[in-house]
C-alpha cells in the first residue's frame, strides 16, 4: 500500500483494512477536512460509497441498511457540527443495537480550542451512546502507528458487532495537505512493502466475538419452570437486527409447540411473519398456530401465563405489557448483552446469554410433560380463540364499505401488511404507524422484514432509515409513515435519486400529532391545538418536483388499489391518504372495546 | 403560585422564574414527556412561545433569536432522539458563545436505562459544549425542593450569560400524569403560598454578573506597547453577541484615531458597518477613515504591523491571518473568556478581560504620542491607500456591463450589503458567502447588523438561525445563503409561516459545493465531482407551494432590481441567482491579483 503523502496514506490503510474486515458501504457527507477519507473509500472498489448532502439523513440511511442486513455500515463526516448531526441516530443506533461505525474527521490536536475555524470539541461527543470511542494517531509513516491503524480499524468495526451490537465512534485528526498531492519522503517508498497488512487478503486482525451460553444449571431452571407450567408463554419483543438471523423462527416455534405455549409476537419480533407462521395450519394459513398477533385488543381478556419466557426488546404493546405487569407470574428475560429490557419491574429472572443457544438449550433440556394434554390445550385454545375472534370482529369491521363510510388510519397499516408482496422489506414509522402496525398487522405466512426505529422511538430520520433498508436488497421497499415524520426527514428523499432507491411510500396525512389525541392533553384547548397537535397544513405534492417522486393523493377506499399499483411500478410513488386524528383514534378504540366484548363472552360460554 | 398536581406544578414555577429573570422567548417542539413546560410556558404571558416540529431547526431558530438580541433563549423538547437534534445548534452556541436555555424533558430516574419507550441517556448529553448541565429534582410539593427549583432555573439562566455566555442544559424528569389533570392531595392549597418566590416581582436569586477588568499594571503595559509603537494595528474579528453592545465602536474608533491605528474590522465585528464609520469623514461616506474592509486582497502588499491589539474572534480572512502570523509583531489578544482564539500561535499576550473595560482604560492610560506625526501619517495613509484603491478597481470590475458579461458571486455580496436598508439585519451562510461578505462588502454608514454561524462554520441550519434572528426584531431582513445550506435546512422554512417572520432570501445556487474549487481536490476527478462538488439538480422553485415564500429566478445582471424590489414587497422572497461556481472562482482569483498589483505599484510609487 502506497500513498503520495502521509494523509492519504492514512485514509487508504483505513478503508482496505475495515474492507478486508468486512465493510461493505459507507455513506458520505462531503467536506474538506475528511478528503483523506473519502478519497479512499471513493477509490475502494470493495465498499459502495453512498454520497449524502444532510449528515443527520445520511446517518439515518446508514442506520437502516446496518439495521436491515446486521451487518455495519460506515458513516464519513467532517469536523464541526457535522458531526452533531451523526447524533439522532447514533442514539437510535445504541438503543436499537445496530452496529455504525462514525468517522469524523478532525483538526490535529494542535488546532483544538485554538479558535481555528470550523474546529470544535470532537472526543467523545456521543457520550456513552457509543460502544467504544478511539482517537486516531495522526498520520505518519511510520511502521508501529501503521499497525496501530489497522488494528484499531479492525477492533472498531468488531466492536460495533459484540454482544450489544451498536455505534462505534473513531475520531480522525488530519493535517493538510489533506489532498492526494505527492509531498516528497513524506511515506518512503520502502515503507510501501510494510504497510500492506501481513500479506493476506484477510483482516490484519481477526476478531472472532464469542457468544454467551447459559450455564447447564441456569438452563435447566429455566427449563424446569417453563416445564411445571399450567400457563406457559413466550413473549417476543422487538429483535435485535443481528441476533434476528440466528434465532431462526422454527426452532421457537417447535419450542412453543413443545409447551403448548402461545407466542405473542411484535411486528418488529421477526416471527409474527414468515413461512413458519402457517407450517403446521396447512389449509388455513390465514390462521396460523402458534403465532399470535392480535393480542393488543384481547389480552386483557385471558387469565394470566404463570411462567413467561421473553426475548427481544419491550413489546410495543401497552395492554401487553401491562398484562405482563399484572400477572403475578414468573417472568424470564433473555437478552444476549445481559440488558434489562422491562420497565415494569416485574420480570423476575435475567439471563444473559443469547437467544438462540438458550432456545436450542431449552429444547434439549426441556423435561417432559406427560399427563398434562388437557391443561395444555385449554390455555392455548384459549389464546387461539380469541385470536381468531379478534381477526374475525376486525375483518368484519374493516369490511370495505364500512371504510369507505368511516376511514381510518389502521385498517392502511392492515392492508399495507396484508398485501405486500412475498418477499418485501416493509418499514414503519414510530407514533401511530407502528402501534397500528401492532394491532392490525395479522401474523402472515410471508418473507416480511418489518422494521422500525424504535431503540429510541423518534419520528426524526424515519425516511431515511426505510431508504437505507432498502437499498441492502432488490426487495420492494414500503415505508409507511406520518406528516410529521415526513416533513421531519423530507431531505432524505434526496436519497431516492443519490442512491437509487424505490420506495412505495404511503403518507397517512392528518396534519399534525395525531398520537396527541390519544393522550389526555387532548382536553386542555389551548395549548392542545397550537402545542401538541401542531396543524401545518403543509401540502406535499410540491416535492414531486423537487425529488425523484411522484406523489397521489389517494382516498381511504381506493387506497387497496393504488397500492398494489404502486407496487408493480417502477421509480417511487408517495400515497397521500388523509384523515381525521381524533375520528382514527375513536375508531382504534371502538374496535378494541368490540373484540374485548367478543373474546369475553366467547370466555364466558367456555366456562 | 398553585396547580392541579406536581408536575404542573413543577413546569409553572421554572417558567415563572425564568420569567422573572428575564427569559423572553422559548422555541418548543411538541412532545408528550415535556408537556409539563409547554403548558407552563404557552400560558405564560410574559414569553413568548414558537412551536416548531423539527427541533434541530428549532434549536438554530432560538441560536438565531439569542445572537441577535444577546439575550437568551430557552429550546424545550420531548425526551428521546429529539434532544440530539438539538446538538448542532448548541455546538454552535458553545463556539459562538450564544446564550441558550435548553430544557429536556426525561423520564423519571427509575424507567432509564430499563428499555422504557422513547428512553435514552440524557445526563450531560451534550458533553464540556455547555457551560452548565443541571438535573432537575423530580417534582414534589415540598418547600426545600420548590427553592432548590427557582434557584436552578435562575442560575441556569444566568449561566447562559456568563464571562463566556454559551448553551446551559438543564434536564427535566416528569412523571405521569403530565398534563394539568387534578391530583387530589399533590399539592396542597396550603403550599401554594410559600411558592410564589420571595413575595416580589423581580427573580428568586438576582445574579449579577461581574466584568474581568485588567489590573492597572497589564493595563499600563499594553498602553506602552500601542504608545510606542511605530505601525500599531488593531484587528477585530467576529463579535460575541453579549459584548458587542457593550463595545461602543464610539470607543474603539477613538482608540484608532488616538493611535493613528488603522482598524481592520471583519464583516461580523460589528465595527465595519454603522453610523461611527464616515463620522469623521464627512463627505466622502463611502471612504470612510479608521475603518478597513477590503484588506483580505491587499493585506500582503502592506509593511507588517508592530503591535497589533486582536478583540473578537479569529478574522475570517484568511490572507489577513497569514499576515498577522508572519508579522513578527507584538500581538496582544483581548477575550472576555480568557480563551485563546489565535490559531497561527503567533499571538505573544493573552488578555482574560472585557473589551470595553480595556479600551476605556486604554483611553485613560494611552501616553502622548506627540512628535510622531509623520511616522504615524505614513502608516495610516498607506492602509487607507491601499483600501481605496482596492474599491476602486472592485468597482470598476463590478460594473453592470462587466458583470453581465461574466458574472460572480462575490459581486451579489457586495450589492446586498451596499443596498442594504438601513437599518437591516443581514444573515450570510458559511462556506463561500461568508468570504465573499468578507471580501466584497465594503464598510458603510449604515446600522447594517451583519451576522453568522462563525463558531463551528456549519452549513446546518442556516435558514432556522436567520429567521430567528429576524424574529427579534422589525428591520428588514436579508439572508445570503448557498444551495447546499438552503437544501440542508428547508425544514427551517416552515418558520415562516409559523413564526410569522418575513425575509429576503438571496439564494446563490451553484448546484453543489462551490468552495471545493478553492482547494486542491478540485484537480482529482474522481472523486471530485460526485463527492466533494455533488451537484444535485434540486429544483427549489416548487418550495413555494410547501412553505410560504415566493419563489423568483434572477439573472445574475438583474440581481440589483429584484433586491431592491423585494425589500419594499411584503412577505418572503427567495431570489435565486444561478451561478457556475468554478468560473466564479477564477473571477475571485482574478479581481484579487489585480487590486494586489495595484495596490503594489501605488506603495512602490510613494517609496
Amino acid at each position: 500500500m502506497t500513498a503520495p503523502n502521509r494523509a492519504t496514506l492514512w485514509g487508504r490503510v483505513l478503508a482496505d483494512e475495515l474492507a478486508k474486515s468486512g465493510l461493505e458501504a459507507v455513506c458520505i457527507a462531503p467536506g474538506s477536512r475528511s478528503t483523506p477519507l473519502t478519497v479512499a473509500f471513493a477509490e475502494h472498489d470493495g465498499i459502495d460509497a453512498y454520497s449524502h448532502l444532510d449528515e443527520r439523513s445520511a446517518a439515518f440511511f446508514a442506520l437502516g441498511r446496518a439495521r436491515r442486513t446486521g451487518e455495519p455500515t460506515a458513516l464519513v463526516c467532517t469536523s464541526g457540527t457535522a458531526a452533531a448531526n451523526f447524533h439522532p441516530a447514533v442514539v437510535e443506533a445504541d438503543r436499537a443495537r445496530v452496529p455504525l461505525l462514525v468517522l469524523t474527521a478532525d483538526r490535529p490536536s494542535e488546532l483544538r480550542d485554538s479558535g481555528a475555524n470550523q474546529t470544535v470539541d470532537q472526543v467523545k461527543l456521543y457520550g456513552d451512546a457509543v460502544r467504544w470511542y478511539a482517537e486516531l494517531p495522526e498520520p505518519e509513516a511510520d511502521e508501529r502507528k501503521v499497525r496501530s491503524l489497522r488494528t484499531t480499524a479492525a477492533r472498531a468495526l468488531a466492536e460495533t458487532g459484540g454482544v450489544s451490537p451498536g455505534p462505534v465512534h473513531v475520531n480522525c485528526p488530519f493535517r493538510k495537505p489533506l489532498e492526494p498531492i505527492a509531498v516528497p519522503g513524506d511515506v518512503p517508498d520502502a515503507f510501501a512493502e510494510t504497510t500492506a497488512g501481513r500479506g493476506r487478503d484477510g483482516p490484519f486482525v481477526e476478531t472472532a466475538s464469542g457468544r454467551r451460553a447459559p450455564a447447564e444449571a441456569d438452563r435447566d431452571r429455566l427449563a424446569a419452570a417453563l416445564a411445571d407450567a399450567d400457563r406457559p408463554l413466550l413473549v417476543a419483543g422487538p429483535a435485535d437486527p443481528t441476533t434476528l438471523p440466528d434465532l431462526g423462527p422454527a426452532a421457537v416455534t417447535e419450542l412453543a409447540d413443545r409447551l403448548s405455549a402461545p407466542i405473542l409476537a411484535d411486528p418488529l419480533s421477526g416471527l409474527r411473519f414468515g413461512p413458519h407462521v402457517d407450517r403446521e395450519s396447512g389449509a388455513t394459513p390465514a390462521e396460523p398456530r402458534t403465532i399470535y398477533g392480535g393480542y393488543d385488543a384481547y389480552v386483557g381478556e385471558l387469565p394470566p401465563p404463570d411462567v413467561v419466557l421473553r426475548i427481544g426488546a419491550s413489546p410495543t404493546s401497552k395492554p401487553l405489557r401491562h398484562w405482563l405487569r399484572d400477572a403475578d407470574a414468573r417472568q424470564f428475560l433473555v437478552d444476549p448483552a445481559g440488558e434489562w429490557r422491562e420497565a415494569t419491574f416485574t420480570a423476575t429472572d435475567l439471563l444473559a446469554a443469547d437467544p438462540a443457544t438458550v432456545v436450542d438449550g431449552l429444547l434439549e433440556a426441556l423435561p417432559d410433560r406427560g399427563g398434562r394434554s388437557e391443561i395444555d390445550r385449554d390455555w392455548r385454545e384459549r389464546v387461539e380463540s380469541a385470536e381468531r375472534r379478534h381477526w374475525a370482529v376486525r375483518d368484519a369491521a374493516l369490511a370495505a364499505d364500512a371504510l369507505a363510510a368511516d376511514p381510518f388510519e389502521g385498517a392502511i397499516l392492515a392492508d399495507v401488511v396484508a398485501t405486500a408482496p412475498d418477499p418485501a422489506t416493509v418499514f414503519v414509522s414510530n407514533s401511530m404507524p407502528i402501534r397500528d402496525a401492532d394491532r392490525f398487522a395479522r401474523p402472515r405466512a410471508a418473507e416480511l422484514t418489518v422494521l422500525a426505529n424504535r431503540g429510541a422511538s423518534g419520528i426524526d430520520g424515519i425516511t431515511s432509515t426505510a431508504l437505507g433498508a432498502g437499498s441492502t436488497t432488490d426487495e420492494p421497499l414500503v415505508l409507511v409513515t406520518g406528516d410529521l415524520a415526513f416533513y421531519h426527514d423530507s431531505n432524505g428523499l434526496l436519497a431516492l435519486e443519490r442512491c437509487g432507491v424505490d420506495a412505495t411510500i404511503v403518507l397517512l396525512d392528518n396534519d399534525g400529532g395525531g398520537i396527541f389525541h390519544e393522550l389526555p392533553i387532548e382536553e386542555f384547548e389551548p395549548p392542545f391545538t397550537e402545542q401538541f397537535k401542531t396543524p401545518h397544513g403543509l401540502d406535499f405534492s410540491a416535492l414531486e418536483d423537487v425529488y425523484d417522486l411522484a406523489f397521489e393523493r389517494v382516498a381511504p377506499a381506493d387506497f387497496s388499489a393504488a397500492y398494489r399499483r404502486s407496487l408493480e411500478t417502477p421509480g417511487t410513488q408517495v400515497l397521500s391518504v388523509g384523515f381525521d386524528s381524533e375520528a382514527s383514534h375513536r375508531r382504534r378504540d371502538d374496535l378494541a372495546d368490540r373484540v374485548r366484548g367478543a373474546v369475553a363472552t366467547d370466555l364466558e360460554d367456555d366456562a
